[in-house]
């Protein structure tokens, strides 16, 4: 059972900043593509019906730490973890590694998120937390401690 | 009754790219803007109902001519005019001028937009295209030509 | 002596995602938009040189705690308040509080951020931390424990 | 001689807006994405120095038409083609279609860009238009009219 993925991205132009660097809020959709594309991998999507019921994965907290900056096409490998599976609750870690000669090397930044798991109502609301669906936590686990 | 909107805003420093500028399509960020804000200042919203229809305002054209860079802090004003007022859409054109000690001066883009009016059906999807609603098409006319 | 800024915000369409909000990594370019206005309305510039040198703040740490979503149109308060004030690094606090009828209400989010002042050499590249700016540094003071 | 290059690209939740769509903003977003790809499938850089002179290209003019929106998680493949190629100018056709069963189908969107070759002074500051350096315009062509 999956507890862990890996995405390659390059840093396009339009995300640096007059620094040079990555804007570090970039730091966050590339959290996001890969966390979606791991959903993906498991034959899922973060926006689809379990059940009958649309579900959604609101976050509730996320955070950065910065060692070194990214700049335009470097490749970046962005490791994600399931750092934690609560019944209504996912947290992941993610490592950022760029890539030298097509190996990730140095460690450029790790970042965290939680999110839970919601049922929206017939208006498209959010109704509550709700158990994360039977046959998505299946397919997941917890990464084995570090 | 108005044909002509403006509206000022800054650059932020996660608009910029590494060349040290404004990254261009975020002028069309900006053409958004000023265009929500017009139709905000006249009582509606771009994203609401009339007559229990859910309207919405897909673009079919834009465009812009770039003459001068936007650096970091700069002041702009974005100066939209109705450009083209039918029945079912709506063209505006945008003079992007920077501010020099409070006042636009030197003219650093030129953007045009042409949206059409739709309507949603019960399931959200856009049903067609649409007459814009008498409450706002009555509110606005053409810009007077140059 | 300053220890907090206010700044008020509109969500604009292009920040939203299908799922109705505010997509999440807005919040932390909100921050530096309130970061910066900040500096700003003390006479500096986040990009500037002090004494010959360009200096710069890159992030070290970002996090972000959502308890409430932001909507198309809503208006924000950015309450800023300076955290921690070291010899090298700042750290800000900042609350998210939404207007209703123009006043700040509820909290919508809590976001803090780290950044280290650092100097660039004369190839643009970063040279290492360094003290911040007196100029700078004696116009700021902690905000007191709440 | 290359006058033509294929990217293809996921839209990403973050891209999309609250009508569901992916913001048109973005489609001048992917456009630069597969124009830089294309450069770099030639062995040069957007952002590099040819002969000892740091080199940009600052778009004049960009424009899009849009005929069918992109939804979360579409594949979408950007066809670019060198439209025009002038001594110091080029301008790229950019056509977007949705991928089906992995196949590129339905046409969503066609842009075009023109932008100049300038060159950079000591200063980092636009010293004025230049002619595209050899080395890389003997590597493209003009496609044929279609």
């Amino acid at each position: 059972m999956p507890c862990e993925f890996k995405y390659t991205k390059r840093v396009e132009f339009y995300e640096t900043d007059l620094a040079g660097i990555m804007h570090f809020s970039n730091f966050f959709r590339y959290m996001e593509i890969a966390e979606h594309a791991f959903v993906r991998s498991l034959g899922f999507s973060i926006h689809q019906e379990f059940d009958g019921v649309k579900t959604g994965w609101p976050r509730v907290h996320v955070e950065c730490d910065f060692f070194k900056p990214l700049q335009y096409e470097d490749e970046v490998e962005i490791h994600l973890q399931v750092a934690e599976k609560k019944q209504k609750a996912l947290s992941y870690k993610f490592t950022f590694r760029k890539l030298t000669d097509g190996t990730p090397r140095e460690t450029i930044a790790v970042g965290r998120s939680t999110a839970v798991c919601v049922g929206f109502n017939q208006q498209g609301k959010i109704a509550g937390a709700i158990p994360i669906p039977a046959a998505f936590a299946d397919r997941i686990q917890q990464a084995p401690p570090e």
